[in-house]
């Protein structure tokens, strides 16, 4: 597995820079007017971030023969809405957080005002994006597939609802079940939605191979996140990027406090396990997605 | 005219019960979870309004013989757009405003983080719905050229950029070009938006008609912006449904302040008629879009 490690960290630094160049090209330009709406938005999307969900578009198109011109619009799609709801995320009446990817945030940078409607003009760009990128060569049905897929998972249903659930949760007892519907839709949504652009990018996929990706999107959007309670356990601010302990002092639920460190470690496991399962009929072709996989159980931030 | 402002007064009514009705089909249910996100939601879509933009989208489909059914999906899809941005602009690290519609604001009757969260979701559903809709009877290629529209009209580029561009111009004295850029931006993306989607839901439309439908759209967005300065100025609080003197409270720059009243309202007369000017060819078909010019600058709210 380290040769597939060290694969991975080649593509990992590979799409990263790529993806860094594609948000660059389709974001507003800095000296643009109005200009500070224009540089929040670039401040909060550029240089940060692990970039997970651009990376897992590019490596299931990878898998599934998309070229990566096609894949720069949905894998910056899904990078635009991941960005606005950092931003909404962390203001003051959301996490109220000052730390982000290491840096101020968005708010504290600008100010609050600039950093709701910052998010509300990414949220639009993913859009826009999806519906008029030239470099993205698909018929008009498939990105119309994509644009829905991404509102969907964005939305009431996905991502937002998540957020509203976990907010509506604070200071509960939420059981099993209840914590992973709230993830489901908080980060396992777009998480979803990033592998199924790459999908639908692809012409004619086999309907079985498309399910099969959904269950490792599935699978490891839930690793992910116990893996992120993992850390806010674990971690250190320095490390993370972000506050460390947040979650805890907030009396959150999290898989540490139902399962247990050893019990969430060794669910993780699992689910990395059965997302790989689940790529069984891909072959070598996705050996980058087993190995961003494993990636996301063994990250340190 | 007389004649023409009732059988306004009897579309607008119709219409305005018929987005209702097409609002709350596409709402998630008050009762799903999470309930208090779908509840905000609703509660700042419904029973509130005067319903212009879908107004004019009726209004434009019904000038180029667009089925009414066809027609729902953009009219509530502006309208989501538009809500989820009074929403955000009442928030108060934006224009703290109380009351809106006549009701207590959206964070006001939820709470802040609730009021954010349906905002977001009200902007990703107008996408959905613009993508997925199955009574929108258009190509797959009309669908995405409706959604690069609204998202081009929403974003930095329209809505949210004159957004930005008003908050910067607090307490700044704006000459006029300066506060034309910033409606235009500000409102009238969205009322174009409103006219070139009706537009784009037509088969084989003549480009010259889509220009000057524009340029109607165009004309009726200043002239509404007009008139809202003018009311800020002339009407009461109660007869507005949102507090009254508050952008002159602000030091916010308006038409009156710049032309003085009755220069504020010649030029809402001249917008007008070269709004109405701009329908010649289209002959009877457009009197309710006529109409509905004479309405925007003569309406007390």
């Amino acid at each position: 597995m380290t040769t597939e490690l060290n694969r991975l960290k080649d593509f990992m630094t590979a799409c990263q820079a790529r993806v860094e160049q594609a948000l660059d090209r389709r974001l507003p330009p800095a000296g643009k007017l109005p200009a500070r709406l224009h540089q929040a938005m670039r401040y909060a999307t550029l240089e940060g971030g692990k970039r997970l969900r651009p990376l897992l578009t590019y490596a299931t198109g990878q898998a599934l023969d998309v070229s990566l011109d096609t894949l720069d619009a949905p894998a910056c799609a899904v990078e635009f809405i991941h960005v606005y709801s950092l931003i909404h995320d962390d203001l003051p009446a959301m996490d109220d957080d000052d730390l982000r990817r290491g840096k101020p945030t968005c708010h504290v940078q600008f100010d609050e005002a600039t950093a709701i409607l910052a998010g509300d003009a990414l949220q639009a760009l993913a859009f826009e994006v999806l519906a008029s990128d030239p470099q993205l060569d698909v018929p008009p049905a498939r990105r119309v597939a994509m644009i829905d897929c991404l509102a969907k998972a964005a939305g009431a249903g996905g991502m937002v609802g998540g957020q509203a659930i976990d907010l509506a949760s604070v200071g509960l007892q939420l059981d099993l079940p209840a914590l992973e519907l709230m993830h489901i839709h908080k980060t396992g949504a777009l998480i979803r939605a990033s592998v199924r652009l790459a999908a639908l990018a692809r012409a004619g996929l086999d309907p079985e191979i498309g399910e099969r990706l959904d269950h490792y999107a599935k699978c490891i959007g839930l690793a992910f996140q116990i893996q992120d309670d993992i850390l806010d356990e674990e971690s250190d601010t320095a490390t993370l990027g972000k506050t460390q302990g947040k979650d805890r002092a907030q009396n959150k639920p999290t898989y540490p406090a139902l399962l247990g460190l050893a019990g969430a470690k060794q669910k993780a496991r699992e689910m990395h396990e059965q997302a790989v399962a689940a790529l069984e009929p891909l072959g070598e072709r996705a050996d980058l997605l087993r190995a961003l996989s494993l990636f996301i159980i063994q990250r340190r931030n």
